[in-house]
């Protein structure tokens, strides 16, 4: 029996591995996946994960087929003797196993023409496939996919767990199978609206203050160390229907959050300070010193950062403020290297060096050692320089070691867009 | 019924949340609670994801219950409306729910000593637990645990979603509590042996051509963007077997892969050579191109850095890589700014500039634009300037822009590694 209604364009996930159950790895695969099938209006309806144990496998991929009728793993495809996905799927179908010839060979081929060496021999298994199954092509790697169905129409598409790879394959073979089979209805189209810099409860407070709130369908708020993530939710309408509800909600969030809110989707913030800086023909430089070159990681992690971001200098020994920057040896000693002064003199030193149009600074105490009274661990002094005025901010920060450097970046990347767009 | 034999040192987990089941949100918390149940003998039987849907909730931990007894839950504590686990679950134990006076007071007192403002009306759910129920304290957040338990002994934790909140709790307060209830024997105790630099299948036919490796108990090969983890796994072994089990495993490892080999379990390879440099009191600085801060910032992740980390520059702009390193303009027009003699430039010059004894350089492209016939996207060149000789690598790497900057990143240390112990 097909599922009927809106079974059809849902699926459940369940992601193989002893290393995700024992928690080795985090598992990145089913949230990529959630997303990319939210984008051709496919949901999940539940999600599990299990170790390379085929009776678990075969059990929990058996009670999702029974429930929704289409199920989607990721893992237990590789190499090696760990891997067990195929053969507990093929169990559960009642189906056998076979080499499949024409890959086994392309995989030789593969080893000679990539690594100049013959195929090692624990690469075999990866050509076996079920009796009865359809490959799907791997571009991006030697293990196959592979798409099993039952005559009643329930199916299981199992995907690599490299997630390079489970990526590939999902968007060239996959995605396009699984919309064809989708009936026309979306199940469920997101939007988000990305703030930063005001708590949850506040922000809640605001919108449930707001009138236009009662008309947010399905929101929710969703905080990370970025800040928090406004999420609005339409299920059962047309595509068409669905953006048009969208749209309208998020200009309704936006009107409440003003200048909280740095973007939308998957906006990162230092994307969005990299392009207003493009459309206006500013560049960046940054001078770092407890985030350690993370600022200027952000910065450079999406491609054509180049012609916006100069560089910069991490300034995380004090020799090197003085040396590299120009800081005044003498302020770091009367004011401690985190200051206003010092970080004030960082974001001027690194604008002069660089010959960019915007220095940014950062100079903190991330913890956990380090901290005084009058300095506790999170105190960090940011400066954004070049735009008119010189902007100084104290942070008191909570959070780890890694969240104190995380929300020292994001900060200010915040004081710069806000100054950007003038507010 | 007391789940019997090794049930009882076993726990399913269930993630709850939309943005988790949309994928808005990887789930590192599922990853992290199982790590440490490890730590004290517990073993993760399954892991189940769901969505904030009060019957879906109920499904997934009434199923889980049913098979082992025990559940932990995260998620679906916070102030909004979209969060349901409690009442849920409450009525999954057939009780009712109530609010915990006291708690709410807490809560009240902490908004005014916290911001300084009173707390918003959204956050008076927090306060509410199921009757019957045990609150667990939470000294990292504002909404409580909750522990809920029939007369069966079969037991539900409700643990916030957000991770800070939810790491804390689970160390202070739940942990001691399924330790307490866990029965000598061990379930499950696990090691990894950390490698970069060589293939999964080159590692498996080592290791399978060894005589050791048929003593190797549950090996797992574990790849990901910086290398490839050797995991060995025992099960029902005292912690004392278990242990010398381990090490023999351990040491069975190390003596196949060799150098490949950089640390054990958590280590990160920067801290690794940042502690080797410590011990022999070398300083590092680092000239970053395509990798933007990222090396400084992995080098700097840790607390301590300070003393063997002195910083370095962000050569992004090729003016920056002249001003600030002295490269030779001439030698850039020649070679191009991804070529040898510019990183063996940028590595001598940092370390001139900033007075460390060790100099890192790193100029590639890692796409997806830039890249030419001659230099395709991937292609970096890497230095290190300061052990007794320069050396300098052309590394050919795949993946996308994220992977490469990382793979790009891990070399440079490894090279630096390898240096640092003579191979």
């Amino acid at each position: 029996m097909t599922p009927s209604g809106e079974g059809s364009n849902r699926v459940e996930i369940v992601t193989i591995g002893d290393e995700l159950l024992l928690g080795f790895t985090v598992d990145t695969n089913a949230a990529y996946l959630a997303r990319r099938l939210a984008d051709v209006g496919v949901g999940v309806a539940r999600r599990a994960t299990v170790g390379d144990d085929p009776a678990v496998i075969a059990s929990a991929v058996g009670e999702a087929l029974s429930r929704t009728g289409a199920v989607i793993t990721t893992g237990g495809l590789g190499p090696t003797g760990d891997d067990r996905t195929k053969p507990a799927i093929a169990a559960l179908f009642g189906r056998g196993m076979h080499t499949d010839a024409d890959h086994l060979a392309w995989m030789r081929q593969r080893w000679l023409d990539r690594f100049a060496r013959p195929m090692p021999e624990s690469n075999v298994n990866q050509a076996m496939i079920p009796d009865g199954s359809t490959k799907l092509a791997n571009a991006h790697g030697s293990a196959p996919g592979v798409w099993i169905e039952d005559d009643a129409g329930r199916w299981v598409a199992m995907l690599p767990g490299v997630p390079r790879e489970m990526r590939g394959m999902l968007d060239d073979v996959l995605l396009p199978r699984v919309q064809a089979r989708a009936t026309g209805q979306t199940v469920v189209r997101s939007r988000t609206l990305r703030t930063t810099g005001v708590a949850e409860s506040l922000l809640a407070d605001w919108i449930e203050a707001a009138p236009a709130a009662a008309d947010l369908p399905g929101l929710a708020y969703l905080p990370s160390v970025d800040g928090v993530d406004l999420r609005v939710t339409v299920r059962g309408l047309s595509a068409q229907e669905a953006d048009v509800r969208l749209a309208a909600a998020m200009a309704s969030l936006r009107d409440v959050v003003g200048a909280a809110a740095y973007g939308q989707d998957d906006a990162d913030l230092a994307a969005v300070v990299v392009d207003r800086c493009r459309e206006r023909g500013l560049s960046i430089a940054v001078a770092e010193s407890c985030t350690g070159g993370l600022l200027g990681a952000r910065l450079t992690a999406h491609a054509g950062a180049s012609d916006v971001i100069r560089g910069g200098v991490i300034a995380y020994h004090d020799e090197v403020k003085v040396g590299l920057l120009g800081v005044d040896p003498a302020v770091i000693g009367l004011h401690g290297a985190v200051s206003e002064p010092v970080v004030r003199q960082m974001a001027a030193g690194v604008r002069r060096v660089t010959g960019a149009s915007i220095g940014l600074g950062i100079t903190g105490i991330a913890g956990p050692g380090g901290g005084t009274t009058e300095k506790p661990v999170g105190t960090v002094w940011i400066a954004v320089d070049g735009l008119e005025r010189v902007e100084t901010r104290l942070l008191r920060l909570w959070g780890d070691r890694k969240e104190i450097r995380r929300r020292a970046a994001q900060s200010v990347l915040d004081v710069l867009r806000r100054s950007l767009v003038g507010t």
